[in-house]
């Protein structure tokens, strides 16, 4: 019987909690802390975790995966939210890491998550997990870039950078912590490509801005729908029990926050 | 007949003057090899190839590594140089990244110099070397946060951190990309502690700070003195050619830039 979505993200919220950050960081711990247990649907994470029991492995096993993800996306939320970048106070109803801590510490906050996610990401007997977290955020710095710099030469480019590189390795980290064989994991790569998109355009549909502005809200709307059905039929080319996966594409499709 | 450290460093500027970065870095590329490409003694690197040599690997078995570790100084730099930082504007006679190319880039230029780093370290096999390599950065990154907030217990904490742990690891990078047993790497690893120590009691000797201020011009260069005899006797309980590494530390111990 695999776990429901919500077992899952209370396995994370659980490790997360206990997390040992490595203890030289000394004071610097408390902001990266502060940074990583505000609150968050653990959205990466638990497709991670589903992603690795659908494949047949316990979910115990994607936890360092699951969490190294969560750690690289609070870094860029730690980052982005800097004066410099998005210059944002407020991170889910609290003040953002920067404007608790101090514009430095905010600044070291995101790099110790970084490097902590890669300190998790080493946990496993081979490097493909970190090697493809490292790809992923890689992505992610340069759909950052192209934000920030106003030259993305398109929409979709941008969003895939942003959010799909992180959404693709969560699905990714979960095969390789699983240890599904390279050549088994061609639909369910496509499967988490068409899982950042929907991810992408609900975001967008919820903010109003994004493919909204350039689809119209229907026309966002109808984008999505599509989105989530490609992921359905992806799916269901795999062999497995993907019942959980099928559930989260379900949620993230209609999700109002 | 081991490599020299000037042919060694020669091996480091051609592979980072190579350096292939993630394609989906886009434009935050150019950033990343200016920060990287401004010069530097690559003093790092030249003692990570210089161990894998005398443990009795091709030094460029270790190139991976010790690039890697080049890319984690140079983050460390590029963040240290920030406004809320050290808000320096110039770096090696050049403007610093960030005042070069803005501070928004600059965040993001440390933060894929980082990401980049942990890709070539998980280059390897084994996850050995990126593992040690985020544990070092880690400590870095806390010594950091000691220094800004001014709340390290003491002098001899700080350095540990700032400088040590990066330069414990270029040994014990070295050490394992040559593939050491771990059972062997003791007298190795206290060198590389030795040699830490060093690098910073003369760097403020230069600079006339830190050891300088708390212990007298004359008192720093006994202590600097001293770390490289250490050095040296460490070196000789090792059963291999340690001349080169013993002409770091000579170096090392006489620089005066």
């Amino acid at each position: 019987m695999p776990s429901s979505p919500d077992e899952l993200r209370a396995l994370v919220e659980a490790r997360l909690d206990e997390l040992e950050l490595w203890p030289q960081l000394h004071g610097q711990a408390e902001s990266v802390r502060y940074s990583l247990l505000a609150g968050g649907k653990r959205v990466r994470p638990v497709i991670c975790l589903a992603t690795a029991e659908a494949a047949g492995a316990a979910a115990e096993t994607a936890l360092p995966a699951a969490c190294a993800l969560e750690l690289v996306h609070t870094f860029s939320l730690v980052h982005d939210d800097l004066p410099s970048l998005d210059a944002d106070e407020e991170r889910r109803g609290q003040p953002s890491t920067w404007k608790q801590y101090g514009e430095a510490v905010g600044v070291l906050a995101g790099d110790a998550l970084l490097a902590e996610a890669f300190r998790l990401a080493c946990s496993y007997d081979t490097p493909h997990v970190a090697r493809e977290l490292a790809q992923a955020t890689l992505g992610m710095i340069g759909g950052q870039y192209l934000d920030v710099t106003g030259t993305a030469p398109d929409e979709a480019t941008l969003h895939k950078l942003k959010t799909g590189c992180l959404f693709a390795a969560s699905v990714g980290l979960g095969l390789s912590a699983a240890g599904v064989p390279e050549e088994e994991q061609a639909p369910w790569r496509v499967f988490g490509d068409e899982l950042g998109l929907l991810f992408q355009i609900v975001d967008d549909i919820l903010d109003g801005d994004g493919y909204v502005l350039s689809h119209g809200n229907d026309g966002a709307r109808r984008l999505a729908d599509e989105a989530a059905e490609r992921a359905r039929a992806r799916l269901a080319e795999v062999g497995a029990d993907t019942s959980v996966l099928r559930d989260i594409v379900d949620d993230l499709a209609v999700r109002t926050a």
